[in-house]
């Protein structure tokens, strides 16, 4: 049924070099043996984007719409195969994948809706006034594909984050070329997907440069891809460390190019007084199961919570911990993560003033152990450590003496993806002060829920300051996330014989902005 | 008159280490001296623009706008007395600077404007829904600034992007507070624009880390302040070798942040067949006056045309010599800035294949020689010195074989800040051919026109890909530069009391993207 190869520009491709995934949960080598891909390969897939991308580009808008449409179809009509292939790679449960694929072609159509909406395009017209001293010249603006994008696929969502995940969509939104470096982790998986965009892309008749599959288990493949001057943006979801590493390749080219990298988060939660007072033993509740989806591994994972000592805290305490008494070891997405996880686990535990909470149930050495800790306000601000993310089933409570330290210590976290807020309405005026705190070091803001779950919407930020993404000016869910593509370009005096269609005088039905007005 | 003193969060003040600024024309020293400020006086500066910044940033939008028309009257207010020390500082002629400073004060009022739209802060809604499984939360967002910006005032416009220009003007109307690194060509003349802004500070009761002013001889200052921790964007236009620096600075950082730099662009024009036949005396005309305007010294140039070799271009020859012959010799912005023009273009005149077509007069070793070259298209191609940007009156016109020359031409060049077709209906189907390898290699595309005028639009885009700038993603002239310094933010389920007001519910008056429908 797999292949093994590599998808270069329509081909499949083998080669001598071959690595095996691996079965999550118990780390025994999968068939079949998939092609490593060669530096060669990368400039082949590259070139072939880079040839592509006029064509691509200039592709009617509601033709690129329906080839993410049937992207999606394909992915849908993979069925069972494609489930059974990831659960064996990533260790995710079946429900969770089912939910993981709905988004994965969700967001394929949501673009595609998005592609035919047209405002991403940020039409403008300025007309002329010949009468103005200097005669004034008629303008008009819109942003174009920026060129062939990289995109890392990520483990921990080896469907929406992955081959034709948020960056692969937004990507072919905007109209530029993917080129993936499939994550090690699932081959098998990278295969089938990029098996099912490779038939679109032949279905609706484009250049087969639009999208390549490259796997390796080599870092240095992915510098190469980053690197190859055919690439106009790279698009990553991993850890810091990976993602500095790109950042520093992108900067170091001739020509330098943005890297959207989203990276590490602790997602602080303010457990507000009255909200705790109130209903400290749901919220341990809650929080645990926020904590223990999906083993831990969401970027979005509450890592880190903050209330004030106290009674009330204690309650929230003693239900975390017996929450936790009935949380089952969990299959983590790969050996090395789990081992990642149990060493920072070892080293949190073992920092002054960190005590532990509870602890989940104990499994094999590539499960994921839940557990949580306790430190007072000032040995968490005293130790960077407290404050680092712990990929996995992890998270400290800081039991702070006031708001005013919850204020100082949120005031100087690194930035974040997320930050939330418990509260209610007794809470509001001490809560608007910690909220422009977590304006300004956050994506997104939440009040009354719990971070892990990203909605796919129009609104969604999923983006944030520094170390959360690289590049905290955009968003990687949602259809904002296009904007990461595109770049302006404006045409003056231009003849409305060579204008895009869509910048023409009296063309209409997409949002524009004329003479400063917004309408249709 | 002038204090000769750096304005740090509202205080004037002087230091030991001080420097002159030079009469353009003669290189005599003028009065006063200025003071160099200190390392830790970028610290303080910063420091207090960080304190300042949630202050600014919550202001009323009115307010915001107040601000910066108020600034742009208290420019206006400085009055002749300006007038007279940027000519002194630049060599720039009076009518030149009237009209400069036009565009100062109405890019802040158009700003202004901008602010009170609102669209900028592209406000989306999407509303809960609790029957979708899983539930579908509120999601809200709306883009925020992005902190404290650091801007490099440019020599060659030292009103319109200097300390009051439009990078100020961009990060002020985002939101930002500002510190400046003043051009050590023009002290005085920042110092003025620098008073204003402070006595529009006070007069709004804003706090005085809102803006500030350094001045140095010194590239470690801007080092420095590019490094300082409490930056969050730079803006800069200038060298290549000095936007180069400060975004190794800036990706250096424990924090990288985005630098916005506008660096270098040769701005080629292609005279198409049919035109240049029918026009080519006028053709020669207006390009010498836009090669020779301001002394050659603007970013958008035309530092390359490209024609078919033949009678028509040999007739364009013709004229751009004759028309040469009446340039008179123009004082350049700075000595240095001559030296090195003379150089480039010493360099240039004795690259293989390059051949003189005519110069301006001879002045002064201060003074910028108008010069165009020739060269085959081979020849051009061959060699990378030839499309380099020589800044200042001089100029290439590579005479190509055919239209297949000219594309693969353009197709090698670097990135650009605008291209430019000089055509005619019958020129239209192969123009269209040139215009797609145009789009994507510059920002801004003319259609028979000069491209040294930059109107400041809705529409506009002055920027490109690199080198012509840092990052290809965004416009320094124009409304949409207000987006290079803001962030998106998104809101979860947060109640309506805590609600930015503009993204209340029924809050309207500002264009809003509610459930992915657009209206106001």
């Amino acid at each position: 049924m797999l292949r093994g190869k590599n998808l270069i520009a329509g081909e499949w491709r083998t080669a001598d070099e071959t690595f095996r995934a691996v079965e999550a949960a118990t780390g025994e080598p999968l068939d079949p043996p998939f092609a490593c891909a060669s530096a060669a390969e990368v400039a082949e897939a590259c070139a072939a984007a880079a040839e592509a991308q006029p064509h691509f580009a200039a592709l009617p808008l509601e033709r690129r719409a329906a080839f993410l449409r049937l992207v999606a179809d394909k992915i849908d009509g993979l069925g069972t195969i494609l489930t059974r292939r990831v659960m064996a790679e990533s260790g995710l449960p079946e429900m969770r994948l089912d939910g993981e694929r709905a988004r994965t072609v969700g967001q394929l159509r949501l673009f595609a809706e998005e592609i035919e909406n047209g405002a991403w395009q940020a039409l403008r017209i300025d007309h002329a006034d010949p009468s103005r001293t200097p005669p004034k010249p008629d303008v008009r603006m819109r942003k174009i594909p920026i060129g062939p994008v990289a995109v890392f696929g990520a483990s921990n969502f080896p469907l929406a984050f992955s081959v034709a995940g948020g960056d692969t969509a937004s990507a072919l939104a905007a109209g530029c070329c993917v080129v993936v470096k499939g994550h090690p982790a699932h081959p098998g998986t990278s295969e089938l997907v990029a098996g099912a965009i490779a038939e679109a892309v032949a279905q609706i008749d484009l250049p087969g440069g639009v999208f390549s599959l490259l796997n390796s288990t080599s870092n240095a493949l992915g510098e190469a891809l980053v690197r190859d001057p055919r690439i106009a943006a790279v698009g990553f979801t991993g850890s810091r460390g990976g993602g500095l590493a790109l950042m520093q390749h992108a900067a170091n080219r001739p020509v330098p190019i943005p890297v959207y990298a989203e990276m590490s988060s602790v997602n602080p939660v303010v457990l507000m007084p009255h909200r705790l007072a109130r209903a400290a033993e749901e919220l341990g509740k809650a929080y645990v199961a926020s904590l223990t989806l999906g083993a831990g591994q969401f970027c979005t994972n509450p890592g880190v919570v903050l209330g004030i000592a106290g009674d009330a805290l204690d309650t929230f305490l003693g239900a975390v911990r017996g929450e936790l008494s009935q949380v089952p070891a969990q299959t983590m997405l790969t050996g090395n993560i789990a081992d990642a996880y149990a060493t920072g686990s070892q080293r949190l535990s073992g920092e002054a003033g960190v005590e532990l909470v509870g602890l989940g149930a104990e499994g094999s050495a590539r499960c994921g152990r839940a557990q949580v800790y306790t430190a007072s306000g000032s040995a968490f601000a005293a130790n960077r450590v407290l404050s680092e993310e712990n990929f996995g089933p992890g998270s400290i409570v800081v039991q702070c003496t006031d708001l005013a330290e919850v204020r100082s210590i949120l005031a100087a976290m690194e930035g974040q993806l997320t930050a939330t807020l418990h509260m209610e309405e007794a809470d509001y005026e001490d809560a608007a002060a910690i909220l422009a705190i977590m304006e300004n070091r956050a994506g997104r803001i939440l009040a009354n829920g719990w971070p892990t779950g990203v909605d796919v919407t129009h609104a969604m930020v999923h983006g944030g300051p520094f170390p959360a993404t690289s590049d905290g000016r955009s968003t990687s869910v949602g259809t904002l996330a296009i904007d990461r593509f595109l770049r302006p370009v404006a045409y003056q005096n231009m003849p409305d014989a060579l204008l895009p269609a869509r910048l023409r005088e009296g063309d209409a039905g997409t949002l524009r902005r004329i003479d400063g007005e917004y309408g249709c």
